[in-house]
C-alpha cells in the first residue's frame, strides 16, 4: 500500500525527519510518500500559520488522488490543519497526527498530557482535544516556550521537552505524554526511556493506524458531511481544479 | 468609525446584499466597508470552501490594518472562517457573524435553532455551536437542502427557510431562529413577521456589536494566543507580507 | 433611546458610580436612567442578598415599562439577579452585566478570569459561568476577600484587585480579566494599563450591547418561556400590579 | 424530629395536600410542620413567580430557626425556589423537592423524565436538571399544558399527566417518571399503577431524605458559600431581621 | 425492615467496622445484616479487585432475595462494584456507598472532595464521579498513598486522612469531605471535629437513604435496563442459579 | 506477532465466527489465538452477564501472559467487559472492540450510531460511549430487540440490523454504523453494501489496531492506575494466582 504523508509546513529538514520516522513505522510492502507542499509557512505555531498551510494540504491530497494512487493520507502537523477538508477530497482514510496520537494514548493510559511549542500554540491543541472528545483524558497541554525550528538545537530541545513532560507526569497526573509537534519525533525514544511513562509522537501512530485502516478496507463516509465538494468557481485556486464528485 | 466587512466568498451579489444589510445597521458616522477578497470560493458550503476562503480573509484584514484604518472587522459567512487567524493580525475587535448572532440570540431567548443551506453544511455550524459554548442553547441546526446560490430564487428560498424555521419552533422547541448564511439577510424581516419568534441573521448583529465594542474602546487581547504571528517565511504568500508585530 | 440601568442594591454611592460609567459608554442621543430600587440589600454578596434584590428589580422593570418608556434594561450587579424574571416582564432587551461582559470577553480573548469580592461570592459567579455556557472559557473565579463596600477604600481595593488579576493571568492563564462587581467600574482603566490584558467591567459592555440591540430593533422572544406571567394573585406584592400580557 | 415544609405559593389547598402527603411519609416521632408563607404567588409557573416566592421561603426558614426548632426544611415546589438562600440561613439540612426526587430517581432507574405544568415552565425544571448534574439521566421535561391550579379538576389532570408520562416512557425512553409540581402528589399512586415504571412526586422523597439526614446528624456546611449572610441593611426587609451568624 | 449490607471484600475486620457504623445509623426496627461474600479480594484498590468482588456481590444479593427477605441492599465499598448488576437481580432499592455519599454531600455543600487510598485507586472514584453526574461538584479526588489495610494503624491512617482532607479544603476549595473507603467510617467523627466542614463516610448515608427509600415504598424500575437477566447458561456460576424473572 | 482474542462469552459458535473475522483481518505473520474462557455467560446482554464474564477475561489474560506469549489482547464483546482490569495484568496493549470501533469510526465519519441487541443492552453501550468521550459523535444506540443468540437465524438478524441501521442513518443522522455485538461480524459486508455508509463491526478494527500498536512497540502505561495489582489474598480465585508485579 502507499501512504502519503503531508508535512504542511515547508521546512525540508522536518519533512526528512518525519519521513524517517514514518519509514520506521512502515511495514514491508508499505510505500511511504512524504512531501511538503509547494506553499505554506516555514512552521506552524499559530492560527495564521495553520490556515495558510491548508491550501497546500488540499493540493497534495488532490495530487495523491489523481497522480499518486495513495491509499491513505496523514497530515503531519499536531494541529491537524485542514483535516475535514482533506476528508472531503478523497474516500481513502485521512488521519491527523494529533488525532491518531490521542486515539492510541487512551488505549495505553487513562490520561495524557501534550507537550507543545510556544505558549501561544497551546490553544490550537486544546481546540483539538475538544474536537476529538478528549477533554476528560487530557490532563494538560504544556508549552516549552521554544519555537518549532528552535528544536534543531537538539540538546536544548530535549531539556525543554523533558522538563515539561516531567511536570505533566508529576504535577498534572498524566500517565502518558504526547509530543505536540511533528518535529519532535526524534526525541520520542530518549524521552520514553527517561520518563517511565509511554511517550508518543503523532507520526508513528498515524502511519500505523493508516496501515491498519487500509488493511481492513475502510473508507471515509461519503454519505453527507465529507462527500466531495459541490462544483463551483474557486477564484485564485483554479490550478487546484476542484470539481466535485471524485474531484 | 470604520467597520470592514469581509464576505469571504467571491459572489458580488452576496457582497452587495451584505453591504445593504450592514449599512442599514450602521449608525450615522459609521462607515461600512464591505468587500469580497480577490481569492476564494463562489460560495461556502463545506470545509474545502471554508478553508480556501481564509487566505482572502487574511489578505483583507491585513489591508484593513495597513491601508484602510478599519476600527473593527466582521467576517460575513456563517462558518466564521479564519476567525482566530484574523484576530492574530489585528488588535481591533473581529467578529464572526455566527458568533455575534448566537451572542445576541441567547439574550433574546432561552434557545435557538439555526437554519442553514445544504445537509452537508450542518456540521460546520455544529462545530461553531460547540466552539462558542452554545450546545445547551441550540435546539437544532436544520438544512433547507438548497445551496447558497439557489437562494437567488427568492420565492423558493423563502419557502424553504420558512418551512425549516417552523419545524425548528414547533418540533425542536426553538424560541429564536438564526439564519445560517450571510446571504439570508434579505429574508430576515419577512420571516420575523410570519414566525412569531425573533429571527436574526448574523450580519446585522455583528455590525451592531462591532460598533458597540469600538464605542467603548475594546481591543483584542494580544497577551498570548492571539498576538501577532511570529515572523517567518510563508512560501506562496509573500504578497501578503505577514511579518509579525503590528504585522 | 432610553436605557434603564437597575443597580439592584440600595447603596446610592454605587448607583452614582454605575451611572457615571454608563453615561461614559452612552452615545449622544442615549438617555441613561440609573436607579436603585426602593427595597433590597445594601450590597449583594450571597444568595440571600441576591434573591432579596429581585423584588426591586421586578418593580423597576415594571416602572420602566409603564411610566418611563425604557428601550432596554441593564441589571447592574455581577450576579445578574432576577434576569430571567425581568425578561418575562418586557419585550425590550434585558441584559445582565455578567452576561454582557462574558459575551464580549470571548470575542476579545480565548479565555478570561473573573475577580470578585468575598470567597463566598465565588459560587454565584460560577453559577452564571455555567448558565451562560462559558465553562470552557473561564479559567478561574478569584476572590479578593473584600466585601462590596470595602472597595470604598480605593487604594486597598485597587491592591486587592490587581493582585488577584495578576494571579489569574500568570497562574490561571487568563487572557482577559472581568471585574466581578458593578462597583469595580472605577478600577477598570487603571487595571487595563497595569495588567497588559483587556480588563472589562460589566456595566460598560452591557450599556454598549443594549444600545446595539436597540439600534437593530431586537426584542425578547415572547413565544414561550419568557412571555408575560400568567395573571394570578401575588399576596404581598399587590403594589407591583403584575397582571399578565403586556403586564 | 421536626421537619418544616414550606409550600412557597399561597394556595392553601395545595399546602393541605402537601401536608397530607408529607404526613404519610413521616415516621412515628416525626412532626411535620407544613406552611405557606404570608407572601407569594398563588402558583409558581414562571421565573417571576419563582423569584417572588423566595422572600416567603426566607421568612419561613428564619421563623423555623428562631421559633419553631425545625430540624430540617423542605421547599415544596418543583422549581426549588430560593434553595441556596435557605441554606445560608440555617445549618440544618434544606432539601428541594426536585433535588430529592432526582436523587432518588437515579437510584431507582437509569433515566427519568419530568412531567410538568405549562410549556413555559419547562425551562425552570431544565435549569434544575443542569444545576444538579442530571443532564445525562433526564430524558425529557414534558409539559401537560395545564396551569398549576387547573389540576384541581382531578380527572382532567390525571388524563394529562398520564398521557405525557406515557409518551416519556414510550418515546423518550424514560424508565422513571417524576411529577414536576408539588400539587401532583395526589396523582402519584394511580400513575404508579398504570404506567409500569416508578412514579415519584417530590414531597415524599424530600421528607424521607430529610428524616434520613437528620437521623445521622448531618448539617449544612457553613464553611464558605452557604455560611450565614454578612450583616447589612436590607431595606424593605427589616421585619425579617436578617443579621448574620446564626441569623 | 431488613437492610443487607454487602462488604465486597473478604476482610472480616472491615465487615465488623462497617456493621458497627451501620447499626449506629439504623433506626429501632431496622435489622442490619452485614456480610462479606464467600469469594473476593482482601481489599479493593484497583480494577482487578473491583471486578473480582462482583461475583460475591451477586451471590449475596441473590441470597438476600431468596433466603433473607432483605428490603434494601447497600454495597459497602467506595467503588460501588457491581451496582448495576445488583439492581438487575432485585426490585428492592440497591445503593452504592459512593453514590449515597455524593447524593447527600451535594445537599450539604456546593462542592466536595473525596479522600481515598492508593494513588492508583483515584481513577475508580473518578469513574464514579462521572457516572453519577458529579463532575461539577467534585473538587478533587485525593489519595493518602496508604493501602486499605494499612488503616488498621489508626494513628497513621488518621494523620494521612487529615492531611489530605485539609489540602482538599484549603487548596481545592472543597466544602465537604467524603471518605473514599468503607474502612474509613471509624475516622469520620474525629475528622468532622477537626476540619470544620462536614465529613461523610459512605456507609452511614447509604443506610440512612436505604431506610428512607424503603419507608416510602420505592422499588427499582424493572421496566427495561435493570429488569431481571434473561435466562441463559452461566458456565462456572451454576451454583448462583441465576434464571430470570424474579431470579 | 501473536494476538489473543478473548470472546468473553462461552458460546463456541460465536468464538468461531470471531476467529474467522479476526483471521481475515490478520496480516501474514500475525498469529490469531481466539478463545472463550472456561467460565462465563452464554451471551452478554446485561450488567450481570457483563460482570460475570470478567473473571474469564482475567484468567485468559493471565494465561496469555504466562503461557502463550501474547503480544496484544482484544476483548471481543461490544461491552468491553473488564477492559481496565485486563490492562492492569499486562503491559501489552489491550483493546476493547467497542473502543476500537469507535476510534476508527470517528476517523471515517463525523458521526456514528450503534445498532445493538436487546433494548436493555442499550445502556451498556451508552456507558461506553460516555467512558470513551464519544457522546458528541454518537447519534444513537439502537436496539434490534433480538437477543445475541437469535442472530443465528441469519435472515431474521439481517432484516433487524438493516432496519435499525437505516433508521439510524435516515432519522438520527448517523454517517457510519457500528455493529454493537461481536456476533454481528458476519453481517458487516452485506450491510456495507446495502446502506451506503461505512458499517464497522468491532473485531476487525480491534485486530487491525492491535497489530498497529504492536508494530510500533507501544506498551500500556504501568505508571499508576493500570500498574499490576497489589499482591493480596483473592478468596475463591486462588487458581488465578494473581500476585502483583508482572503478575
Amino acid at each position: 500500500m502507499k501512504i502519503k504523508i503531508i508535512n504542511p509546513n515547508t521546512t525540508a529538514a522536518m519533512t526528512d525527519s518525519i519521513w524517517q520516522a514514518a519509514v520506521g513505522a512502515a511495514r514491508p510492502g508499505t510505500e511511504i510518500l512524504c512531501v511538503s507542499p509547494a506553499t505554506g509557512p516555514a512552521s506552524i505555531e499559530c492560527y495564521v500559520d495553520d490556515y495558510l498551510a491548508v491550501q497546500g494540504v488540499i493540493a497534495e491530497v488532490l495530487k495523491g488522488e489523481r497522480e499518486e494512487g495513495a491509499d491513505a493520507y496523514v497530515i503531519a502537523c499536531f494541529g491537524d490543519p485542514g483535516l475535514q477538508a482533506a476528508r472531503e477530497l478523497t474516500d481513502k482514510p485521512v488521519l491527523g497526527i494529533a488525532e491518531a496520537a490521542m486515539a492510541m494514548a487512551t488505549v495505553l493510559a487513562p490520561s495524557f498530557s501534550v507537550v507543545s511549542v510556544l505558549d501561544r500554540s497551546v490553544k490550537v491543541t486544546q481546540d483539538l482535544v475538544l474536537a476529538y472528545g478528549k477533554e476528560r483524558f487530557c490532563r494538560s497541554v504544556r508549552a516549552t516556550g521554544l519555537g518549532v525550528l528552535e528544536f534543531a538545537d537538539r540538546e536544548k530541545g530535549m531539556r525543554a521537552l523533558e522538563a515539561q513532560s516531567r511536570l505533566a507526569v508529576e504535577q498534572d497526573g498524566a500517565e502518558c505524554i504526547l509530543l505536540g509537534c511533528a518535529g519532535f519525533v526524534d526525541f520520542m525514544r530518549a524521552l520514553n526511556e527517561s520518563l517511565g511513562v509511554p511517550v508518543l509522537d503523532g507520526v508513528v501512530p498515524a502511519v500505523a493506524m493508516a496501515q491498519a485502516m487500509v488493511d481492513i478496507g475502510l473508507r471515509t463516509s461519503k454519505h453527507n458531511t465529507w462527500k466531495y465538494p459541490e462544483p463551483k468557481a474557486f477564484v485564485g485556486f483554479e490550478h487546484l481544479d476542484i470539481n466535485g464528485e471524485g474531484v
